[in-house]
């Protein structure tokens, strides 16, 4: 099955489950700082929305043991396009076969990458009604925005870190249609992907393993919008001890606007402040960049920012040795996070 | 051949020209004020394209006794999506037939909209490759941002006018597989419509034309994609003589970011200050609103501001008794915009 | 006693009182839209202040039968100014002597403008010192931005009604020193005054009370510093019921970034999205504006806002007639903003 | 004399002279990039000013072998304190005696500081006024935001290196009234002083040269007041090569939105994106920093930035080993940018 049959057959991500070994901290950090409403628990999960998320959730927290990415769901673009995309998987042998769902979501087929991260498609999933005081004036938005913390609109994109990007963005593309947007190589070496299934710069990345672990996060980002909300997020995790890894500032890959930081279970989360740029021509020819060029000129950033070694090297969870990368400063602080009462 | 035939098979509007009795001071204004770098000139017709406009040219300046839109140039996703749906619009009586295309622009497939705006359908067309000083480090930017006026980065969207919206809807619909994103009905009679072919709020919007006239232009909108930019622009339009319509605000409806501005040839220009909202979803129901919560609810500006009446009732070319809404200011002022020396 | 000797004796705007009829209204509008933080209660009235407000309290909500301003309180830039001043306004016929201060506040001089606006100056004043987790590793700031709502940093100005524009500003200017840095006239009738005793483009300012009234409020003003911000507060007003007035814009008048809402006791309050213009030069010449050019050009807005009749002539306490322009949308909303808790 | 009869009697930083070996490279960085207007030229200087600049000039660039800053001058608030700061210099021994002035600038005061900075006092300096095509219809603004790169609206603020900090410090408080607000030390060690006359945050900042160089500017600010535009401008150093050092991001001293950037000429400049905290109150005791807490806590920067190295070393002229700091890309890269050209 070639990757013309597959394309647009994928809508877009429509939630990720996030493991978390302090459920209560993560919880405080997307709920109390980032305004997103719970809407439901279930198995010691914990399924929360932020307020133009089109689902009942597009992010569920799930204790673990160890941080890292528990799956990613993706919506097709029509029924038959899930059974045609479960047929291409199935054939590739990445398939695992239906699932019932989950909260707010009908049956699904599960799948796994080459690098061993646990996806699934669906297209039977629940909308989001906001009715009496949560439904907003403006129409199109789910609803209304939240007076809690600075609150993002929507679940925007992921980035997995592979310990072989080219393999895996091949069967991406060819089993889902995914269009790869930019590229990042090192000789014959590929070390990143930006691939989308739409106008955006990117819905899902993949960056490479560098440790050889396997099937871990790299981060998963909500969507602001505007770009200022990225400097003022980064005051509150300042103010309430959240680590900033890096940023406010632009990605030239993407022209993303990013704040990346890490969550109190470990897990790295990126704000985007902007929609970055939207790639509108058909026949996008994929922008190659130079490791080199990346690292050092106005891939990583637009601006002053020097990107710490680490943030091509820690991923979630991490590998022996990384677990000092995340300093847990939430949980060292004398701020009693977990007295703070949400409305 | 119904819409779901001609789902995915329109990719972006790729060009539009707009019809100026002033020329010289239409130019000004795109390339003095905006930034705007002419890349052609044929037949008295300037050529013009935004920082990261894909192709060699988005806006074609048409010198014309009176102001309009002089046609739409929509790119297919594909050689074979542009014959399908050249057939499509031929057996719905709207097809003109091939063209030979235009400066960088291969053939086309012309057809008026039933309300008798010119459009084309274009599959083969140029890339604008930046060489030597006006490439970007920045790589998946076309061009340097330049450094005259406040540049927006491409050509976002169009909004016509139209006698009959829903017949105009209708048609768009059925044979380019338009979605329908929002819309504004007053009992049974549609008054707006917003359309995209991808994540876009709209890329498309159709308004009633009270005046009774056919085939006018609403207004022609460029992207800033930052918020700020665009109450950077009004003071910019303050000061060298540019009639504000309205704005800085952002619209309820597409949750776009807003400022209307009448160039000097009379058309209505708007600076898109964000992306608007993204409708990732697949099946998007349309979201409708009331013509009376339309005007004086969320709708047309979640801030404070008062559309003028003329926001709903001008157009290009203007009816008789219209052309007063259009100050000329610029031309007015005592200041003298061919004699600016830039430093 | 000459304005000269007046001169660097005031130092800034320390607090106001608003009397509301709906002061529950009023606390939620401060509390959990605006994020202030309760400092105290006495006598029926709540006291308030931003996060970084210097001393205990900006705001004092007092409960009364009509809106209102109950009173100013001036810093002095010393003990001695503040007895020269005293002395001044004395002389001047105006002050009511001394008074035993307030919450946190000690002695203070009583005086009235000549409209009757009840003010007071003040030295001793007590500091605000955040402890535990209210502490900012801002070191500079007064206390930690709160996550509720969107918070402005601090009290910014005052805009008071006066029947006699010109007699109000030159007692001010003569007795307590302060200069006006911009006007609006009318041949020979003063229509405004915007004036300050530091490089603010102003504290205070004084708009023609053209309905006769006295001792009215035109509107008490808070400190956002980030213009993004009064677009994200038009947007929780719009969501949450609170009535928009005019903006987001740009006054030319002073620079300011401005949003004019009416809070739920019907008091308007602005909110400053920027610092406006800071006039560092120490002989600054007060800008005049003609009155026509002042309201048709860049005075009143620099972008497209038109300001609604009643943004001149409605003050508080509302004169008959006015009532209306106050909609109270906020408690006609089937909102119940009394369920929401705040942290 | 003490440093009360001193305070009031400065009134703010009104010109800078900056030396530069690469006048060509220095004046297209201020004017194509940054917008400035050059408003005169004299004995190989060129007076430049921003669009608010009171004055006639702000900045006077010098050609000279090494980079550094030639001159700072301070305006008082009037003839008469300018009289008595030069008595109290003179007394203090740091008196150079009076000079004819500059281009636009009467008679000045000249002094040295301890550490040998050149400074001089002025009243006496001709007010900017635009006529014609420059005036703004903001009455308030100078002269019409120029359409060329992204114009600052004024100098802002001047930040020195000494190799004693504290004796810096006590001198200018004492003999001119500056107001100390902020300091880093460490034990014993003073490493930096923000000092102002106004309510500005610093306009006046001191650092320790740690390598023992005398005189030597650390950078000089302008100010956009736009948060917005520090990054648009670090997008525009990005694109036409010009170094950036650190940023955009936001300092927790002073609160000021940074962007640092190396001019052609090797000294640092930063953009300064919003007004800082301003300090109303008149008895605002100096906040103290410790010096790790700054460099590794909010200090430096409340966002991800991590200071280069160099940042606290690198001050023009640059001493043995750090000229390499300094990568001089604008003159490297293969832009030449003195043959732009603009519409």
């Amino acid at each position: 099955m070639s990757s013309q049959d597959a394309r647009f057959e994928i809508a877009h991500l429509a939630t990720a489950e996030l493991l978390t070994p302090d459920l209560e901290g993560s919880l405080w950090f997307f709920t109390t700082l980032l305004g997103m409403r719970e809407t439901g628990r279930s198995n010691g999960s914990v399924y929360l929305r932020c307020y133009e998320d089109p689902y009942s959730h597009s992010l569920k927290l799930t204790e673990s043991d160890k941080p890292g990415i528990g799956g990613l769901r993706w919506r097709t673009t029509s029924e038959d396009a899930l059974n045609r995309r479960a047929a291409a998987l199935s054939k590739a042998g990445l398939g695992k076969g239906w699932t019932a769902g989950d909260l707010g979501v009908g049956k699904t087929f599960a799948f796994d990458t080459p690098d061993g991260h646990a996806m699934e498609l669906v297209w039977d999933i629940e909308k989001h009604k906001a009715t009496g005081a949560e439904r907003s004036p403006i129409l199109n938005r789910r609803s209304k925005r939240p007076l809690q913390g600075l609150p993002p609109k929507r679940l925007d994109h992921v980035n997995i870190m592979a310990s072989n990007v080219r393999e895996q963005r091949q069967i991406l593309e060819q089993t889902l249609g995914f269009g790869t947007r930019e590229q990042v190589v090192s000789g014959d070496d590929e070390f990143g992907a930006w691939m989308s299934v739409n106008i955006l710069g990117h819905e899902l990345a993949i960056m490479k393993d560098q440790t050889g672990a396997k099937a871990r996060l790299h981060h998963l980002a909500f969507y602001f919008g505007i770009p200022q909300h990225n400097t003022d997020f980064a005051e509150i995790c300042r103010e309430y001890g959240i680590q900033i890894e890096a940023g406010p500032d632009v990605h030239g890959v993407t022209q993303g606007a990013f704040l990346y930081v890490l969550e109190p279970g470990g897990n790295r989360i990126e704000l985007f402040g902007n929609a970055g740029i939207l790639q509108l021509e058909p026949d996008w020819e994929p922008v190659v960049w130079d490791l080199e060029e990346f690292a050092t000129g106005a891939g990583l950033a637009v601006g002053g920012t020097v990107m710490p070694q680490e943030f091509l090297l820690y991923g979630t969870p991490a590998v022996t040795g990384q677990e000092a990368m995340f300093r847990q400063q939430a949980r060292d602080s004398n701020y009693d996070f977990r007295a703070i009462k949400v409305p």
